[in-house]
């Protein structure tokens, strides 16, 4: 295993079921997992595989939330970049070393899952999340 | 190897060398074969490593060029994605009946690599490039 490889890329769409239409109908991509509802970020998301890695489509449903203004503002299409690194505390602490703007300066944790997005500012635009592999 | 998996993933920048300094330097991604100029299309590229995959980091060096444009409207950041499926003609044949649009009716070819794009407008608004696999 790599010390970095790729766990998702995330689009946000207008309908999850409109881009599953797209991307596993037409396209082909398997689907893995179902559709899930985030209730605290105000999004339902679905999972499709991409080879070694996914594909996170993310629909939101509570206009507050940010994904929302997101798709407001930029309209459907590609939204971040989910990384996987061996140790997330040692490549936070070399990022901040380096002068990159963390979003989470420490690593937070979900469902299990240690993460952290760097601010797309010192990422040449993408957001890109952090994920510590498990 | 599965049916369709993850060539690239390609990100508009402003500069490759500050590109290189974030992804490459402070983050830790290995490069893989340098700096690269394609002339027709008014870019220089280069490639690093991403797990089993690659990101792609473009950076326009002619104003009147589609990428150029795209920066000067949308500021760095993703551009693109780009699947690998092993027929490409028999894909772009399933996408056409499923009444997807494409960028490329017919598959083009550079540098012995057969590719078409499909329209962002059937890809939840993202702009998707297709491989062949070789």
């Amino acid at each position: 295993m790599p010390d970095i490889s790729l766990n998702h890329l995330a689009v946000v769409v207008d309908s999850l079921d409109e881009a599953l239409v797209f991307w596993r109908d037409a396209l082909g991509l398997a689907g893995t997992g179902g559709r899930q509802s985030i209730g605290d970020e105000g999004v339902d998301v679905a999972f499709l595989k991409l080879g070694d890695s996914r594909l996170e489509l993310i629909q939101p449903t509570a206009e507050d939330s940010g994904v929302a203004r997101y798709l407001a503002k930029r309209g459907p299409g590609l939204h971040h970049v989910c990384l996987e690194v061996s140790d997330l505390d040692s490549k936070l602490q070399a990022l901040r070393a380096s002068g990159v703007e963390l979003i989470n300066e420490a690593a937070r944790e979900r469902d299990g899952r240690r993460y952290a997005f760097v601010h797309p500012g010192s990422a040449c635009g993408v957001l890109l999340e952090l994920y510590e592999r498990i």
